[in-house]
């Protein structure tokens, strides 16, 4: 394991930050935003500590970060900066976390800087931290792949014989992620309620979530040649929450045999915070152990689990309050995230400054540890009943699902913040909410998390 | 039927155009260059005819285009251009089609200014004319989808279920896209050669070609928001040769349940020309008629099936000359490309400058029309006999792929030039290749195809 001086348990910043906040010193994720009010294009990037944002821009202007030799001036996606690779960007995390430090007098004893370069995050606006290059989702949860094998295919055999050898994944569509805060369109699509009858037009009746988190590539690869499993963390930069909204009534249709399309590419949604992965490195936990022997391109050296607990809530619409219907883990990932990068790229397919490999919906063993409402509800056996005596087997429009996410530490949590995402019925994009779709992805933030 | 004055036949360029050249002046098509020797940087848009390039920011800098009133000049790919939608590139064409009518005295009549902006193509290096921001593969050639349900489903049933209601379709990965010209790397990956055994991991045996075209769409779309099949022809800007690699062993093991993977992505070429929409106009022709009633979103108004001449070519190392394996043509297609549109926005995803939309391998009925290897050696069972001996059932190191396709007019040609890619072995980009490959995906244009 790497030891990082800005992963030390007992760093405390001058920004009070509180035990359940996910961004206290030791984590010091990166986003992109404006402050609200301003126009988009002073969107910049930022750094998440306590309820306020640290403006990596003003910081860099007022010669703050003078010992980082990168213009960060000019940067309006994080690609600018995680193309210079995990050393580069641990570099620049460590001169913040000193910047933030509670024993650094420089911000701490001076409030017109302070004011300077340090915004409340509710003020602020944040948008898609990457400019997405390619989406690639995994399908690398064992007890999610059973599940869905055994409710589609074999009771006793539910893994296809790909499975235990290789990452299954699919390319995804990248122009459709959007951020945290998003407004989903619940899509239209061909789905045939009826097995004997053609198929109809009609908005889904059966859209989902997927609990899963997205390994951002920083560092490209050359076409043609592959990222080994040894090479592979250091072209990973670091990991957000993701969404995979699918329609499962327009899959089941379409699905055959050229795998998801358009029950997947109407939206994914990721969270606003790419928490690094040094920030992650104190987290790391062995595995799932492979009992099948993989390939010696896949075989592990070390462990790349991470020990994320991942919440998924709802809230109806008209409620004030989420309601938690499940909570699993990032570690229960049978392939990691540095095996889905040695396999995606061993054919010599290039990584891309912004790619996201995302691990496909997480479940964990227990029925309270399923990451979408297919599993949750064994394909609408058994709907979820909300405190409020609603019932759920898919999502209503106005529905809010929110993932949130995080690492525990000692008197702290690394975290992801929340990502979420309402649920709007089609026609509503088509009249009122147009202008504002169109003014971009945005995500008005909530206090800390 | 659109009228449009620069595809008038009878126009004459004052530049000798040979009667089966491809870029005739009832084409023009877009393109990405620099003269060779010249740095990357100094990329920019050009259009062919005959055997020149016309430089269009040169000639946009001596005032030629004045009446275009779009910069020009800053423009490194045509993502830029396009994206200003259908209309505005029919004006840039109409003004280029009068700068290099025979009528027109501006360069005709002036060789230092010709000198200026008319470049050789023999003397340029030609780039990927689009950042490709999404690639979407079809499957919508009714023949192919045919050809390989009997060899791997059901001989008396070969179509699945959901074919004939809807285009079948994949995300692909857009990262991989290379120009004409660029070498393919063998790829590596698992497969299984004895169904009883494990995966081994070894190059690709099976390495295939496919030989299709590709929408390009111009004007995006909202999220949220459908491109009706009404509103499509305004989004596509024009289209391109796609060879989209394929590594049938690779597929075979991988596919289930998710899609082709890596089987695609290591790399997909396209030509190097974007032939208009509008140039296209002329040789449009009806769609094979489609029996089963489809969805009203996918009913056709108009027909935009086009008459383009397809010729696949292999040319085997050392040896100094193509021999053509199969003829076929884009009108084959079932699902036409204003349907591919219509289907792939219907969710709500949203549609993006540079965008590909594939057709999928194109087949015709005869064994002679037959897009790929796979079908024309019914899965390996009659190779191919080249005129040296060699046989083929798949590409072998060294072996060059040649597309070519062509609409034929009255005494002209409206064509795509040729899109061509080497195999070339996997270890050969590890050592020698990487510095060239690095430096971009390039092709050095051959004389007037």
């Amino acid at each position: 394991m790497l030891t990082i001086k800005a992963n030390n348990p007992n760093l405390k910043s001058f920004i009070a930050v509180d035990k359940d906040c996910h961004f206290p010193i030791q984590n010091l994720p990166f986003g992109i935003f404006s402050k609200t009010g301003e126009d988009k294009s002073k969107k910049r990037i930022g750094v998440a500590i306590g309820q306020y944002i640290l403006d990596v821009k003003a910081a860099h202007n007022e010669g703050l970060l003078h010992e980082f030799n990168v213009d960060l001036a000019q940067m309006s996606a994080l690609n600018d900066l995680f193309q210079h690779g995990r050393k580069k960007v641990r570099e620049l995390r460590q001169i913040i976390s000193d910047l933030l430090n509670s024993e650094t007098a420089t911000l701490r004893d001076n409030k017109s800087l302070r004011d300077k370069v340090l915004i409340k995050q509710s003020d602020c606006t944040l948008y898609l931290p990457i400019e997405v290059k390619g989406f690639t989702d995994f399908y690398s949860s064992r007890e999610h792949a059973e599940n869905v094998g055994k409710m589609f295919r074999d009771k006793d055999n539910p893994l296809l014989p790909n499975w235990l050898h290789l990452p299954v994944a699919y390319d995804g569509r990248a122009g459709s992620v959007v951020v945290s805060g998003t407004e989903v369109v619940r899509p239209n699509g061909q789905i045939k309620p009826n097995p004997d009858e053609a198929p109809i037009f009609s908005p889904s009746k059966a859209l989902d979530v997927e609990v899963e988190m997205g390994a951002i590539i920083g560092m490209p690869s050359q076409h043609g040649q592959p990222v080994t499993i040894d090479q592979a963390p250091e072209h990973v930069i670091g990991m957000v929450l993701v969404n995979d909204w699918s329609a499962r009534d327009i899959q089941k249709w379409e699905y055959q045999p050229l795998g998801p399309f358009l029950s997947k590419n109407f939206a994914t949604s990721i969270s606003a915070w790419v928490v690094t992965l040094d920030a992650l490195e104190p987290f790391r936990v062995p595995s799932p152990k492979q009992e099948t022997e993989v390939l010696s391109y896949l075989k592990r050296k070390e462990h790349w689990a991470v020990d994320v607990e991942l919440q998924l809530s709802i809230k109806p619409a008209k409620e004030p309050n989420y309601e938690v219907i499940s909570t699993t883990n990032y570690k229960y990932m049978y392939w990691d995230m540095m095996q889905q990068l040695a396999h995606h790229s061993v054919n010599g397919c290039p990584m891309m400054t912004g790619d996201i490999l995302a691990s496909g919906t997480i479940s964990g063993k227990t029925k309270d540890s399923l990451g979408c409402f297919l599993e949750i509800t064994e394909g609408g056996k058994h709907p979820v009943v909300l405190k409020n005596g609603d019932k759920r087997v898919f999502l209503q429009d106005g529905d809010v699902a929110r993932i949130a996410g995080f690492c525990q530490g000692q008197g702290y949590k690394v975290g992801f913040g929340e990502l979420t995402g309402e649920i709007v019925p089609f026609s509503a994009t088509l009249t009122n909410n147009n202008a504002q779709r169109e003014n971009e992805h945005e995500n008005k933030q909530q206090v800390c998390f």
